[in-house]
Order: structure tokens, then sequence, then C-alpha cells
């Protein structure tokens, strides 16, 4: 998407063919910086000390390191080396596992001297992929937001409130819960968005209303304590957030504090949608809420926060009563029932098995 | 309650006969300082600069910073003069008016060369009153956690999930809120609070924890998004929030995101108290969400937040994406549906009107 008037993707071969190029995540939302990856251990760097983050992203860093690691030395030893190297970043992020598997299997079977260009054009199709998901979710998406503006004067905006950063710095390009704002917005479609601040970490606020400001998509920043408030009051009219992992029963696994939205979305008649690329839909599992461990994080991400002081430098304050102990829940799950529909790259779902299955029959499992 | 093991009130007469002190509450919560003041002009600016804050302490100093005044000059004019000058510091604070009225009303009666003693007097009863009310409060609250507590294995914590800060240093002492909570911990009964951090102006992370662990009551700091997902996984017991407002229907005006909460509460069977003295039931309202405005504040409530430096000082930093537009409703109203009970002074109240008129028909207006 855009970035002051320019548009980019959040990963990109560089112009020298050589290099590999990534904006630097670490320091938004006031600093806007592309670092290089020249190497495998670069790639490596960039992943486990998040200057990318978002498992698409993630999938798509780690293929690119591979094909850096196959330019330096094609080798079958230095394949094996730089997918297990590349594997212990961040050794529980589902997409890198899949990035790499993939990447190993089809890499093996290439001759020593193809290699480096097998693995770039790899890395560039993981990339391809996942725009081509986006656009998907974003097209069906948009229908929605369409739908809702057909119901608006002239002008008036439609109003999305969104949660956390499904955007498009979590991805290749698009994101997925936003995919269809940013669609619907350069389509002509006014919208507005309600950005969650989304503590802790401030994805919302850091993240989200960087992508949207700098791509001219109309929003607001409020605590995450407002929705519910806004939602009342008829200036909600439509939710979507993303997700890490859904159930095969709908049930949905998103940064926490999304389950509380969806609860005010219910009693205020607020439709509330889940924009998710499929392979986030794990099939074996059926209910979320016993079913889904709910990752404790450290407590510094609730007791510290970072900002920029007023001289411009970037500094981290303590924010809690000294002595207080700090708990730290880093999802939540909300229940199939309180999902208007799931925006798949195959169509907007109804959260419930069935639907889900029959739209991807090739991931169900056959029962003997 | 006790600060370091020691008893405090947030504001006491000064031993010294001709000064009041109360705790600095703009230096929390990385510093405990006491000020003292000597004259009505410290207490107004004690009140507008937010040293006191919460409306039964905003009462209590508005009644000493007259005693303040009538000590220095007793004459007719001054009361005036002193009042008016007190009124303008927080002109929407509804406790600041009464316990201004009522010392109006009581001191022009007294001859001047009493008026000293007459409202110093006048003060200390504005602050026993409020204490009496919390205790009350207290001592109802405390059997609804002593029910929950003798459900529980020996020694098991009731959980308790509060939101902001209606703790005893928004009051002279023992708080709403929190005062069923402190008098079952004195009490013995093992608890345990959740500590919402209340965004913006973090209430519960700087004050509410802050004076939990003063008193040595056991609590854990979460950010606001992670109590639907604490009581979806039973680890909350009972809600208790204050309230800045409530209908005579029992719709209940607070802090932004107590609505939130009061929704996963219903939603998993938790129960959902609001703390309240009484004069803060408007028996004028019916419809909390149709009479009730919310104050919007102003937005660097949101983009910035205060805390302290690896050095120990005190600073400010900016927390939002630059050039995004933010929004800040304060307050949001909790309906009644959602409330299991009110905890006043005169017992724990079904949420309708009538029961709130039940117990405070000197409150209902006679209709002809």
């Amino acid at each position: 998407m855009n970035v002051d008037g320019k548009k980019y993707r959040t990963i990109w071969p560089a112009e020298d063919g050589g290099s590999v190029e990534i904006i630097d995540q670490t320091r938004f939302p006031y600093r806007f910086e592309i670092v290089s990856l020249r190497t495998v251990e670069d790639a490596a760097h960039a992943i486990r000390d998040m200057q990318v983050r978002g498992a698409p992203l993630i999938g798509a860093t780690a293929a690119y390191g591979v094909a850096l690691a196959m330019k330096a030395d094609p080798s079958d030893e230095n394949l094996h080396a730089a997918c297990s190297a590349l594997l212990q970043t961040r050794p529980t992020a589902v997409n890198l596992h899949w990035a790499l598997d993939r990447a190993l299997k089809s890499l093996v079977q290439v001759a020593p001297e193809r290699r480096a260009d097998a693995a770039l054009e790899l890395a560039a199709a993981v990339c391809d992929e996942d725009i081509a998901i986006n656009m998907a979710i974003g097209m069906h998406g948009m229908k929605l937001v369409a739908a809702l503006s057909a119901t608006k004067r002239r002008g008036e905006p439609v109003n999305i409130l969104t949660h956390c950063n499904a955007g498009w710095l979590a991805t290749v390009d698009w994101g997925t819960a936003t995919a269809p704002i940013y669609m619907a917005h350069d389509g002509g479609i006014p919208v507005h968005v309600w950005v969650d601040e989304t503590r802790p970490r401030n994805q919302g606020a850091f993240l989200t209303a960087w992508e949207l400001g700098q791509h001219g998509v109309p929003h607001t920043v409020v605590v995450d304590n407002a929705g519910g408030h806004l939602m009342q009051r008829g200036e909600v009219d439509m939710v979507i957030v993303g997700t890490d992992r859904t159930t095969a029963t709908g049930d949905v696994c998103n940064k926490i504090g999304t389950y509380l939205k969806a609860l005010a979305a219910r009693d205020n008649d607020v439709p509330f949608y889940v924009a998710l690329p499929s392979p986030t839909i794990d099939f074996s599992l059926s209910d979320g809420l016993r079913e889904i461990p709910i990752e404790e994080r450290g407590g510094e991400e609730v007791s510290r926060m970072s900002g920029r002081l007023s001289d411009g430098s970037v500094d981290t304050i303590d924010i809690v009563a000294d002595g207080s102990e700090v708990g730290n829940p880093a999802f939540d799950v909300t229940p199939a029932c309180l999902v208007t529909g799931l925006i798949t790259e195959r169509g907007v779902l109804e959260p419930n098995r069935k639907a889900l299955a029959d739209a991807f029959p090739e991931r169900v499992r056959t029962r003997a």
C-alpha cells in the first residue's frame, strides 16, 4: 500500500539483484526505515528481532532467507542448515514452519546450480500467493462494506471498527482485516475506521493507525475501552478483525480483547466479521475455548511502554505501580456464535463446521 | 487505609490547628507526598489541579477550603467569596456544588465570631459522613464476598475484578468499590483483585494498584482487554465497580469500558455489582443511554502517556502514530439489565426503579 504517496510491499527483492529489502517494523510509528537483507543471517535476525512480524510476512521473509543462502552456497548441506537456522528464530510460528518445509521439499529436488534461481522464484511465489489471498479477502469483504454504504446518505462513511493490526504490515500487501477497507477506499466507497489502541503492544495506535494514515484512509484511534460505547451510540456499522487461529467450527482466537468487542457487537446488532486466509484455519480443532492454549506473555509488555519523548528520542517508561503483579494473556477466543461471518479467500462463510468444510474440502481429513 | 504500614485518610486537619493536609495525587504512583493547605486559595488549587480527585474527596476539600477562609476572615462577604471561588475550580462536579451549598446555608446562620469553628466542624462532618457511607457499603458488599468465599476451598481467594479507581483515594477513606474488598481482606477473607489498567488516564494501574499494594491486598494488573478472557476461564468470581452517576432505574454511568466488562460478566454468569453512595443516584433520570451526555475529553489523554523513565524522572511520551485523529469518550452507560446489584449504604438493591425508590423514599420527588 502507499507510504508517503509511494507504493510499497513489506518485502521485495532489491534492484541490485543480490539482496532483499524490508521495512524495519521495530522503528514504527515514528520512523520509516528500509533495511537490506544480504545474507540468511540477516533474514534470521529480521525475523527474530521482529523487524518483520505477522504470519504471512514471516513466511515470506523465511523464503527469501533461503534464497539468500542458496545464492551464497547452493549445497544440500547449506540448504538444510539455512532452513534449520531460520526455523529456530521463532519456533512456534506456523507460517515459518510451512514456508521452510515447502522450500526444503521443493529445492532438494533441484540441481544445486539451479537452486539460487529456484529459491528466488519460490520466495516470489510465496509473496504473490499471499497477495492473491488477501486481494480475494478484500474483494469479498468489500461487498459487505458496499452493501452497508448503500444504506447511507451520499458521502456518509461506513464506520468500521478494527482491533490490533491485521493490516498490510503483517502481510506482504493489503493485509487481511484491512484488505476490504483499502479496496473500498480505493474504490471510492467512503469509509472511516475506528482503530482500537490494542493494549498491550499497541499495534492499533502504532501500526494500524500509521498504515491507514499513510494510505489516506480516514480513521480515529480510540482506547480499547471505547468500542462498546461507540456501538451503543450507533457509531459503528461493522467490525472486521483478523485471527491467529480459527477452529473447524469457527471459534476465533485473536489478540486479547477481541471477544469483548464481539460481545458488544452482538448486544448492539453490529455485524462482526473475521478476515482470515484459510491457512489460519486449524481443522483439527473443534472447541476454541477448551483446545486453544492461551500464551501468557511477559508482564513488562503491560508495565512498560515505549514512545517518543518531546526531544524526539524514543524511550520506555514504567506505567504500573511498583510492586504490583502483572498478568498478560496475549489472546482470547471469540466463540463462533458471536461471529457474523468469516471473510476468506473463497467467500464469506458462516462460522460453522459445515460451511468451512464445504469451502475447503481438501483441508478436511477423510475419516474411515 | 494503610500506606507503608501507617493509617491515612486522603484529607485531615493538621496538628498545627491552622492548616489541612492532603495526599498529592498528581504524584502517583511513583511518589507519595503530603501537601499542606493553608489558605482557601491552596484548597482551590488542590481541586483545580487534581491534587485531590473523586467526588467525595472534592466535596471534603471544598468544605475544608471554606473553613480555611473563615479562619482568615469570617465575614459574610468572605464566606460568599470563598464559596464562589471554590465552585469555579470544577464547575461540573456535583459533590463540590453540594458541599459548598451546604456550607453556605449553614454558616450564614452562624455569627461571624463562631464561623471558623463551625466551618471546621462542618468539614469534619462531611468527612465522617463519607466514611460512614463507605463503611456501610463495605459491610453490605463484604457479605457478598463472604458468600462466594464459602463456596471455595480453604485459603482459596475470591477473585474480584474492578475497573478504574473507586478506591479510598477517591473518597476520604475506604472507597466505594474497594470498601467491600478492604473489609473482606481485613476480616480474614482471602481476596485477589484483577485491576484493569483503565485506559486512558490509567487510574487502575496508577491508583488502584498502588492503594491495594500499600494496604497489602493481593492483586494483579491486567490490560482492559483481558477481563473477558479471564471470565471465560473462570478466573473472576465477581465484578465490583464504582459509578459517577446512576439513574432512578439503575442504569450506571461509569468510566469508559465498564459496559464491556458488564457484557462479559453476563456472558459468563459472573455477578456484576456497582458500589455507590446514594448521592450519586440521580432520581431525575430514567434512561441512562438517552439522558446522560458523555463527556468527550481531550485526545492527548489517549495519544500521550506519563510514566517513569529509567533515570527515575517522570516524563510524557507520544504513543499514537503522527497525524491520526484521536477520540476520547470518557464514560459509558451500563444498562440496568446487566447489573446484578447496586451496593448502597442501605443494602444491596436490585437495579430497578422500585427497589431504589423503596430504599431512598426521601429522594424521590412526590408527584401530585
